[in-house]
This record gives structure tokens, sequence and C-alpha cells, in this order.
């Protein structure tokens, strides 16, 4: 067994290949340019709405910064999309007593026509509400409370949580309320609300204003619900969807030494929700794969394969940048051999998981032996997804790997204004520079075919 | 020198009186009372500006809940004050892009005319700013930046750091800027503005607005500022002084049985900043004061001396019931042989400090001694001042002593949206509770004078 497993070893991956891997991990650890790009981007940028003028002039920056670095053929694909603005929100307490709710309208929300000041109807949870009745709270305002969201490593609590975000406007609109107000997505106790997107219910987007508050405000009124005091709240919102724009993804390739045509792609999302300044929720992403690929840029000679960066447009509302990227390259799919997506905060990498071939798989285990002296242990060899962006391409069987991010933090600042550099610790940021730099520059300097 | 120390002992503090003092301590961990009020306060009255109508509602609390407790002659002492009113801001960066920084307005400062849109002056710290030249910076907005706030156990940082909130507005105005904006005073790096009150120079508060934003928002400006991109920011600010209005203390006194004409005080302050709901400033003090001498009347029987719970009215606006109570108690405070109070968070007492006379100070080593289970070490015997409110009474010579807390996260939250209910922990609420429930008794029931 063991020498059959040294065999398989030395068919994968070189001593050559496994030195200059140590090497890239060893340079990135000690480098600054995961930082200088993601500061440069939340400082000069700022806060990117996709869709938005900021969304446009960070897709000139990351164009720029591709050529800085040595990439080749630096471009924008460009897609139009429809553009949501969060405009001006004012929601207060009115009754029992005025105070200020600290809240931010939901991504896809309507405006308030008038300012609404309304008997608050409240529901524990989105179990609850869904079993209103249709046009049985006319004029109220709902709130439909929750659970805090559990903070786990993996980020497990998240797609509970997020159903009173997701489709609790399509139960408060079909009660005949004027508004929903829900508790943020958030694990963390903090007077900030966490934005995100509402699904859609078919093509439609919602009819009435969505409001998420932060969970010290939604623990408040649940006291005040607790004790029988009869709620309202008085809400002016100016969020509203204004028509087609232009948005497009920025792509950056570092061309193949012998397969050119093969492309391992990575990337992040460059657009941020506009609370913060879209640090964690994707400047790190952004930053992990840019640098990553800026390091084997250095390297005296290209891997064998392309290596393609892409900074994805308009992530956050609706993969928009991802499924223009899959439909504009369609046709060429089948020779993107590997693709995965940084966006999960900035906080080292804990497991590589994969959807890969049973030969590849075999080489994800030995790249995962030489990420162990970062602290990377191997996850499962049949998870499927590769990031947010990944999706559309892995649906069309682009094969996955996934750097799996401590993400205990992540939802703390996810999609709050408390999304900023300063969240972003320099050494956590270069673990996972290193971990993309190697993992990357082994798959293309490989020969091995990683499709399922 | 053992025979001496025990004699002293005996001679301060009887073993009956130890006993209670220890029941008392254990009795108090185990209670609910501290959250029980605090949650109360937060909840029912939410916040309360000195001055406002939130304030007259938590009096009405204090006094009901004083009644409710078994106090004696719960009742309001009345002061009249000028309001100052935060009103609504809107503050964002217009250059070099656009985006919203959170930011409050300072108390004391004047509305904007109309809405301002101007250059940036940038001054790296408020030393700088002291130098600024007369009439140099007409139309300007003057932006002082600084370090954050040294975080310690003691506070020790504050006093340094919050002179560019205090003073800063004296230098902007002399330069004939339009506004002063300035990096927060706190300890954390968090998207939330501090507020607080100025300084007055002489008898004249502001006449430009001054805004304090986040140490985020800080940092963005510096880095902005570093890069050499001209800043610019736009401004509308609706705060302002809006005439005198009536404030009071509440009193709920638990009558000596002895010596029912001395009195030990001991309080917080009811009034908040209107940003977050006061819980930790200072809905804590008043919780962890009231439950302590609540336990005290549960005893079999009460002790000497009598003692005074103070719930201060208007503190953050400048100590003004504190000044009220110490006019209005004055031919009678040289009967006060105590007074101390709780205003530094809810976070464990791990110090006693006093500033009696040398009969007394042997009394408050005993009394540190049988608080030490509860993690407690004596401090300082020479330490002036028992609380910013016991300023005004400390100065006319009333002995005083201090339940030092570990203010370590205080300036965290101190002053922002954040400071809410959840931030409190129970079992340190809890420990402050038992230590002012026993040296207050045993201060109480003891012939000792205190008096330096
Ligand atoms: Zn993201
Ligand atoms: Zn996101
Ligand atoms: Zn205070
Ligand atoms: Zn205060």
């Amino acid at each position: 067994i063991v020498s059959v497993q040294l065999m398989a070893t030395q068919a994968v991956i070189t001593n050559d290949q496994k030195q200059t891997a140590t090497q890239l991990m060893q340079t990135a650890i000690k480098s600054d340019l995961g930082m200088e790009i993601v500061t440069s981007l939340t400082t000069e940028i700022g806060p990117r709405l996709g869709g938005s003028e900021a969304e446009e002039r960070a897709r000139d920056w990351g164009v720029k910064l591709g050529e800085s670095l040595g990439f080749d053929n630096a471009r924008i694909e460009e897609f139009t999309m429809p553009f949501w603005d969060r405009g001006h929100l004012h929601i207060s307490l009115s009754s029992p007593y005025q105070q200020e709710l600290y809240g931010t309208a939901l991504g896809g929300a309507a405006p308030t026509k008038e300012k609404i000041n309304a008997d608050v109807v409240y529901f524990r949870d989105i179990h609850a509400l869904t079993e209103v009745k249709d046009n049985s709270l006319t004029g109220k305002i709902v709130f439909v409370d929750g659970d805090k969201m559990v903070k786990s490593q993996t980020g497990a609590g998240y797609g509970q949580a997020n159903q009173r975000r997701r489709i609790g406007w399509q139960h408060a609109q079909r009660s005949g309320a004027s508004a929903l107000v829900v508790r943020s997505v958030g694990s963390d106790s903090h007077r900030f609300p966490h934005s995100g997107m509402m699904s859609k219910d078919g093509e439609n987007w919602a009819d009435i204003p969505v409001i998420a508050i932060s969970n010290p405000d939604a623990d408040h009124l649940r006291r005040l619900h607790n004790l029988g005091k009869p709620l309202a709240i008085s809400l002016h919102s100016e969020s509203k969807w204004k028509g087609e724009v232009s948005s497009g993804n920025v792509i950056l390739d570092l061309i193949g030494s012998e397969k050119p045509e093969e492309i391992v792609l990575i990337g992040g999302h460059l657009d941020s929700w506009d609370l913060g300044t879209g640090a964690v929720d994707d400047g790190a992403g952004v930053a992990i794969t840019t640098a990553a690929a800026a390091l084997i840029a250095k390297l005296p000679k290209r891997p064998k394969r392309t290596i393609r960066v892409v900074m994805f447009g308009a992530e956050e509302v609706g993969l928009l940048g991802a499924f223009a990227y899959a439909k504009q390259h369609e046709a060429n799919l089948h020779n993107h051999v590997l693709a995965t997506e940084s966006d999960f905060g900035a906080q080292t990498i804990w497991q590589l998981v994969s959807n890969v071939n049973p030969q590849a798989t075999l080489l994800v285990d030995e790249i995962a032996k030489i990420l162990s002296p970062l602290g990377i242990v191997r996850g499962g060899s049949d998870v499927v997804g590769g990031g947010p962006d990944i999706i559309p391409m892995a649906a069309k069987g682009v094969p996955t790997i996934r750097l799996n991010q401590n993400g205990r933090d992540y939802f703390d600042l996810h999609h709050t204004p408390d999304d900023t550099l300063d969240k972003i610790d320099p050494d956590e940021l270069a673990q996972n520079i290193a971990a993309y730099a190697a993992s990357i520059y082994l798959i293309a300097d490989s020969d091995v075919d990683l499709k399922p």
C-alpha cells in the first residue's frame, strides 16, 4: 500500500513542483500585496453597489491593477442589469415611545409611497408568518422576529436564518401589510442592520418596503411585545428599482506556457453592498486571488495552463456577473479545467474540498498535504460548488475545489456598515494567499484532467 | 502586630456585621434584581436624554420602582436646565467620491444654517489644530484626526483622547471654519460615532456644527488624505439649544434605625445619551446601586444610618443633577457621611479606593478584606472622587469611596448606538451589586466618622 501511494504521489506532483509551491507559500506569507490590494480598493473606490458609478470605477481600478501586476489582456466584459438603489431610510419606533431603529432596506424592496406610521403585528419567526391569512393585516406593519443567526466555522446557520430575509415579503404582501420589518440575518449583537437580496416570487419583486433591523433592535421589540406594549413604527424609505444599467466582469489572464487554451479560473466579486466598504465581502476575495496569481506571475516560468482571475460584477444583487460570464464563455467552458472563488471573508483557510474526477481527487489530496503547514486539512472530495459566482459554471460541468475559510465571525460583519478594512487581519489574509498561490500553481502546472 | 491588627478589626466591624455583609454578597450573586431593573429601564423607557420627555418618564419609573422595592419617601427633586437636542444629521464624503460617513453631533453643537459642502482641511491631532491661525480657514471644514483611544482597565486613555472632543471647536471656530469633524473618542473599531459633551469657552457654546465620526470612518479619511486625495464633506445638522426645560433627581431613602440624619449616598445617573438605550451608561449604575440598597432593605433590621439612592438627572450634559443636588442639600451636606456613584459600565469591580480620614481608612481596609472573595483588591486611600455626580459634593467635603470597575471595554460602547442591554453580563452585574450591598451596609451600620 505504501509503495502504491508513493507511486501515485510521484505521478501527480513532481518534486520541482512541490518545491515551487512551498516557495510560493513562504513568499506569500511575507508579502504585503494582498493588504495593499484590498486597502487600495476599499480606500480609493469605497462602497461599490452592483450597477453603480462606483462599481464602474472599480472595474477601471481592476484593469489598471492587473496591468501593473503583469497580467495579460486585462479587460472588462460588460453586461446589462436592472439597478436597485437603496436611497434614504428613516425608521423609528413611534409607540410605546419614540426611539430610532437601526435599519436598512433589503435588496429589491419597494419605496414607501408616503411616510407610514402603523401598528405592528409581531411574528415570532418566519414559520409563524407563512401561516398568515391573505388580506388579514391590511395597513399594518409586519415584524418578523427569529433567532439570532447561529455562529459556526462553516456558516451553516446562514441558510436557515435568511429565510425571513428571502421570502418573508411574499407572506407580508399577501397579508395586505404596508411594510415588512425583519430581524437582520447576522450573528452579531451590534446595532447594525444586515442588508442582502430578497428572493423573487417568479418574476416579481416586492411591492412593499422591506426593512432589516439590527439584532439589538429586534431584541428590544421582542421584549416590548412580550410586555404586551402596543408597538407602532414610523417608516419612510426611498429604495427602488431604477432601470437598466451597465456592469461588467474584469478579466486578468496569465497565459499558460504549454496549454494556454486550458483555463484555471479563480476570483472574487468586485461589487459590494453599499453600507460598508466591502472589505471582507468581497474585497478580500479579490485581493487574495489577484495577489496569489500575481505571485505566480513572478515565477521564472509560467505554469502550463492559463490562470484567469475574474473580478465578478454584481454578485450581491443576484450573481449577475457570474451568469453573464457563463453565458459569454459558454462555448469555451469545456476548456475551463477548474474554477474556484474566494468569497467568505478574510479569516484563515482550514479545509480543502473538491468536486473533480477520481484521478484528479488524488491530485487534490496531494495538494492538501502540501498546504498542511498552513493549518489546512483535506475535506470532502464530492463537495459541489466552488463559490457563489462559480455556480453557473459548475452547473455546466466545470470542476471545482474550495479553500474553505473560517466563517465564524463572517456573519458579524456581512452586509453591514461595519464591513471595513480594519476588520482584516493581515496575517490571516496572507495565509489565504499562500494557500491559493500553491494550490492554483499546482493545478495550473499539472497534466491531470479534472473533469468529473 | 497581629494582636493590634486584630483589635483594630474588632473595633471597626463586628462579627455579626461581617456575617451579614457576607450573606448580602451571597444573596446578591444569586439575585436577578439588577438585571430586572436595567432591563425595565432600557426597555420600558428607552433612550433618555437629559431634559427630554423620556427622562421625565424615567423619573416616574424611578419613583415607582423605589416604592415597589420598599424605599422610604421616593421622590423627585426638580431643577431647570437648558435643553440641547441632537436633531437629524446627514454627513457624507463628497470628494474624492460619494460615501456615507457614520457621524453624530457633539453635545452643545450648533446646526448648519444650510447644507454645507466644503473642502476639508486635515489636522493629524488636536495639538496640530491648536496652532491654527485665526481666520485662516474661512469656509472650510476642519477634520481633526487623532489616535484611537487607548484601552485600559482604568479608562486612563479617556482624558487624553477627549481633548479633541472638548476643545477642538474653539480652535476650528477661531480659524473661521464652517464646521468641525472629529475622530470619535472611543476604543472600538466599529462604525459607530461616540457622542459626548463639548466644553464651554467661558459662557459660550460652539457657533458651528461639530460632528464626531466613527474610528473606521476617520481611518478612511486619514488614508485618503495620505494618498493626497482632495477631501470634501457634505453636511446637514439640526442639533441646537432649545431653551429651558425641567429635569430632576430621583431620591430613594432607607431611613436609618439609629442615626437617621446621617446619610450614606449611592447612585448612578438616570439620563443617557440618546443614540443607544443607556444600558452600560448608566442604566447599570442605577440598577447596581438600587438593587444593592433593596437587598439591604430586606434585612431583618435596618442599618444605623440612612442609605440614600440618588438617580441623578442630566449627568451627560454637564453634571446638572449633581450640581442641583449639592445646592439643594447644601445645608445638610455635613450629614452626608459618604457618597459614591456607579458610572463606569457593568463589568466587574476589581478595586476599592477611598478618600476618608485615617480611622475610617481602617474601616475601608476591613471592608476590602470582606470583598476579597469577589475578586476585589484594596487600592489607594487618598483617591479623590467618588464618581462624576459626586464631584460637587466631594468638593464641599463629603467623604468618598469608589468601587472601581474594569473599564477596558467600556469605551467601545460609551455614548454610541451600541450601548444596549445585550452588552451587560448578568454575572458581572451581580458581582457589582454584591460589592455595593456589602460595603454600603458596613458603612451605614458603622459608628465610624469618615470625614477627612
Ligand atoms: Zn460575497
Ligand atoms: Zn455578500
Ligand atoms: Zn455616565
Ligand atoms: Zn456618559
